[in-house]
């Protein structure tokens, strides 16, 4: 059985690239023997370019801007291919601080936003609480990115997949054991158990399973743990997203569904180790209390520990490689959910013309040097 | 379908007496729908009379005394019936504290303890650290219970499940209805759906459900909370249970089995809750972190609340009651894994010979004036 496209790896960044690749006439299949487990699995869904504490590389920044530009669309034509609407919450993010170096990384964040155009508010401590009137009366200040949007990434993946199939991508549940190649191009995956699938292009989106496939040359992905935990009960409790440095260490509060809530992210240089710890599930708890002291009422309804796929520069692979036939889709980092969209366009635009697009074009893997 | 004697509930206490009882010749069933589901599910099988903060009650001291005396006979009987040798963990319970304050409450408790003509050491901080070596450098001293043993409940609720079959107990998975009384004694149990159970006794051994069997007097009895964790990955780390107040809390922590802790509890008055709260597991965590800083790296493998059957003086309820017919064996609040054997023995001893062994006779419920 052979496929224009085999795409290794049935995650956000693998189902939306096939399912966008199927729609323009491709034959795409994708191997995942546990489609929906990984990474996605803890993601909060946080749809903010500029808003973590890194302002990143300017080509980062604008990849991030323009997948978060066509969210709202992308998710129409989700629920176009669908019938299922996945929610968006437009509420925006509001950063907070407790001390005066805090309010001085506020200023800069907010002169850094209005810098890109982008809309934003500074706004006294009793404003950020009459906005979120569950913050701490510690919180000194705020600074409220309207544009920031969030998803849950629950709700994504199963549509992805349903509009992946819809649109005829097979979906195979196998593990994906290898490259195979021909005269040094790709050809295929090699499943276990002894299978093979033939195709003319191999996608590789693993997420941080990248770095290690047999018969692939290195890939600069790693796995850079974090920890999360789910609430229940928090309807109400906030109105949106919530971040804030609490003594160094970065904090969300991610509100989702009508009750859900998302505390992260621990960031752990552990290998694949996924171990919930003690440690990381207290520093998480701890500092979200910090910030909503009426997070201690919440049911604590899960805890979880995943990898995201980090590379040297924090940024994506995307596009070709010295490999004929063999495509990157990996490497998101922290930014797997927000650049979903734009990652699944670019591989499409790539498969279907031979072309990256330009947004795209600084994100190969060959600005690491010739492998 | 009638027997000498139905039990209502299936939890340590329940199984246990029915075992004895069984033994020493009655025809014995226990109605549970869930048979160790409950309070036992969370305990962490401390077997310390004396090391809780309270001292409690003279009778009450010389009943955990007297419980505790018995466990390794109660063990190796259990072994001897079943094959299965549930571990008793001997390493004692050491105390310890952090402040001027904590080392005059330890001072206390070891002329308790020297009165009751038990085996304790005092501690400085690094004569506790040499026992304990991953105790937090900020320990000011501790006091070692020598006598004081654990045990893990889940170890033990199976056990004495297939002592209890092994010696003819027949066990109906259902949840008891309500009381079934006949001029105004009792006469049995109406199950769920329907069914009856005829028994010349009827034994209420449903922990903190005991409060509200529809046809039973009332018996003040209520839920008291208890929220708990428990971490694997603990190997080596704690050689037996440690207690400390911190800021006030007491924490304990319990290793059981080869890698695991237990660290516990929260007391809360909030009815039947279940729900396991962020506050909750942060408090624990943060206490326990305060007092073994390496907990911070074990896998937190399990969170969990259960409720403890609390009593006006937080003694049990054993024997008879103003219905004819209806004995009690309930309430046993934070005791209920280390009155396990002296319940076991004194219901039986009741049911038996229709006297409650002296030890057990200060618990009856008429301490409370009559109904």
């Amino acid at each position: 059985m052979t496929a224009d496209v085999v795409v290794a790896g049935g995650g956000l960044i693998g189902l939306s690239l096939a399912w966008r690749a199927a729609r323009r006439g491709l034959s795409v299949t994708v191997v995942d023997d546990a489609p929906g487990s990984g990474a996605s699995r803890a993601a909060a869904g946080m749809l903010a370019p500029v808003s973590e504490a890194g302002y990143g590389e300017e080509a980062l920044l604008r990849l991030c801007l323009a997948s978060l530009d066509r969210y709202p669309a992308f998710l129409d034509e989700l629920a176009a291919d669908t019938g299922v609407r996945v929610p968006l919450r437009s509420a925006g993010t509001l950063v907070v601080g407790f001390d005066d170096d805090d309010m001085r990384v506020l200023a800069d964040l907010q002169t850094f936003h209005v810098e890109l155009g982008l809309e934003v508010h500074r706004l006294l401590g009793r404003e950020a609480r009459r906005r979120e009137p569950s913050l701490s009366p510690r919180v000194r200040g705020g600074l409220h990115v309207a544009g920031d949007l969030s998803v849950d990434p629950r709700e994504l993946h199963p549509a992805l997949r349903a509009a992946a199939e819809g649109a005829g991508v097979r979906i195979v549940g196998s593990r994906v054991a290898g490259l195979l190649t021909d005269g040094g191009a790709a050809r295929g995956l090699a499943l276990d158990g002894g299978a093979e699938l033939r195709a003319g292009t191999v996608v590789l989106a693993l997420g941080p399973h990248s770095g290690a496939l047999p018969g692939v040359p290195a890939v600069p992905v790693r796995p850079v743990k974090g920890q999360i935990l789910r609430m229940r009960a928090a309807a109400g409790l906030l109105e949106g997203t919530v971040r804030a440095l609490v003594r160094g260490r970065s904090v969300y509060l991610v509100p989702q569904g009508d009750d859900g809530l998302v505390v992260g992210a621990t960031v752990e240089e552990r290998g694949f180790d996924g171990t919930v710890t003690a440690g990381g599930v207290h520093d998480l708890l701890h500092d979200a209390l910090d910030v909503v002291p009426g997070v201690s009422e919440l049911e604590l309804a899960e805890t979880l520990a995943r990898w995201r796929p980090g590379t040297p520069d924090n940024a994506p692979l995307l596009g070709p490689t010295s490999v004929p036939g063999l495509v990157l889709a990996t490497g998101h980092h922290r930014n797997g959910v927000l650049l979903t969209p734009v990652t699944a366009d670019a591989v499409a635009d790539l498969l279907v013309t031979g072309e990256l697009p330009e947004v795209a074009a600084p994100f190969t893997v060959d600005r690491f040097g010739a492998p």
